[in-house]
């Protein structure tokens, strides 16, 4: 797939373009708002660009660049291509509208899909002609850095489309998985969302601080999940395996899970607490160049990852 | 403290032995099973220093397991101990009928820690004389690789004993963070275990696959999670910091959240099944070598975040 369009440049959009032409594709990038893309997405992404190159994870910035090509319509973003990835604003009506355009104006074997996070993709992927070949792929931020990709078909998504657009998400660098049938949050958010409402029961009611949270994350379960996921470090935690490890622990983690408070009532005493914590080491006006920092610090980790994947095994 | 005793020579307090030896302290090392220790225990305990030796992360691995000492006695093993680590069988009888005997026996200063994972502190640090010194200290196994550890006081310990022990556990080269009031699973398993449940239920209901759940850690929440926690992640998430990302977010996350099924009944047939998706990767009699593998990949995590906290920033 060599002309891929994407549909909305805001900071998701951005980081998709990036992607597909990092992996060599020619990308139309167009927004509905005038002016967006030559006013902010371009610099953007060129400022990225620059923080990849520095990190040296890109050798060619500018010709990466060169292959990002503003559009100021719709139908001309999507003439030719054949992948498109929608990235508007989380609005049901606004995402229905911009599918019923889309199935338009792309021809018609085009992969549509879309970045959404909150939206079931049922209800505003059917607003496209040829709705079979609409699906989800929904990306961690900023996916030219994390690779995980959430594709989840619709109902009336055929197969062969799921099948094509996992493997040129895989073509394009990204780590796709399948969310068989359609489930909120998908996985990612859900496992987050999860482990993040019982911190804040956990802080909420007094047992710890919510640096120490984050102290358990970094230099406890992350020291493993960072290359080996939950189920595989069970598995090895007994002789027995898996199902050793369930032997052993199943009973205590049953009654954990079942005395976590996910439903916990947190209210906004509690996110201002946090909130004045975290910006005590990061104030809010030193969040970007945090941001940047961030991101660094990821290429760093990936960079270390794929190392130590070669030289120690996978 | 100069003279550490570890009470206990299964998996953690052998792992326990090689923290307080590798900071320099001699170590006794007493189990109640005759020969345990030299038969077994010390013979582990000299593979994982090799080990740790080819990693790179200890100079003189003879040195420290000359600090291990084997004693045949629990009473000669804390007399002049100055802190005491308890690494017995999870069953409450018997944790009572040790922390009576380490009462009796060790210096009236010395701080009386237990490794339990499962029974809150309270119900057997009291069968101790001058409980008011005993405390939990959970470590995550082995602790000489991950450095995180919770430190719980019963209601009956002394203040200045939760500080001694925290600045010790810091000094020997861990992370403590305090556990301000019991909590079942104190907090790295109640979030881990958390997340697992929501895991086996997304697995369970054939939302997606096991290996899907590892996917989603390793490729997508952990490259954050190995040097921010998620607070962190969330206050870099949004340009108002945490405030702004529950301004944004938390309407998602309180749905997701209620939406998790962390009472999720999974049975015997999903665990085989699990399991045997598992052993097609790492079969059962190849768990002990990809456990060193793990250990190895551990190491140099370590190796390259804290390389990267000095060069990048931390």
């Amino acid at each position: 797939m060599n002309l891929v369009a994407c549909i909305g440049a805001g900071n998701v959009g951005r980081a998709w373009a990036i992607v597909f032409a990092r992996a060599g594709c020619e990308v139309t990038l167009y927004d509905s708002a005038a002016g967006a893309v030559e006013q902010h997405a371009l610099p953007a992404i060129q400022q990225s660009l620059r923080d990849l190159a520095a990190a040296g994870w890109v050798d060619d910035a500018a010709a990466i660049l060169a292959r990002i090509h503003a559009t100021d319509s719709l139908p001309s973003a999507v003439c030719g291509a054949t992948y498109v990835q929608e990235s508007v604003k989380e609005d049901l009506a606004t995402k229905r509208a911009v599918f019923a355009q889309l199935g338009q104006h792309a021809p018609p074997e085009t992969i549509l899909a879309s970045s959404t996070s909150a939206i079931p993709g049922s209800q505003f992927l059917d607003a496209a002609a040829q709705a079979e070949r609409c699906l989800v792929a929904h990306p961690v931020n900023p996916p030219y850095l994390i690779p995980l990709v959430e594709v989840c078909p619709a109902p009336f998504t055929t197969p062969a489309v799921v099948d094509r657009c996992t493997e040129f998400l895989r073509r394009v660098g990204q780590q796709p998985i399948l969310v068989r049938r359609e489930v909120p949050g998908f996985i990612l958010n859900r496992l987050q969302f999860t482990l993040v409402a019982e911190a804040l029961h956990l802080v909420g009611e007094g047992y710890c601080e919510p640096d120490d949270i984050d102290k358990v994350l970094k230099h406890g379960l992350a020291m493993r999940w960072a290359f080996i996921g939950p189920f595989e470090v069970a598995h090895l935690n007994a002789t027995g395996g898996f199902a050793g490890f369930i032997d052993n622990l199943g009973d205590m983690m049953r009654t954990l899970a079942r005395d976590a408070k996910t439903d916990y009532n947190w209210g906004p005493e509690l996110v201002a607490a946090i909130h004045h914590e975290l910006a005590k080491k990061t104030p809010v006006e030193q969040i970007a160049p945090r941001q940047a920092w961030r991101d660094r610090r990821i290429m760093a980790l990936r960079t270390h990852l794929a190392d130590a994947a070669d030289r120690l095994g996978e």
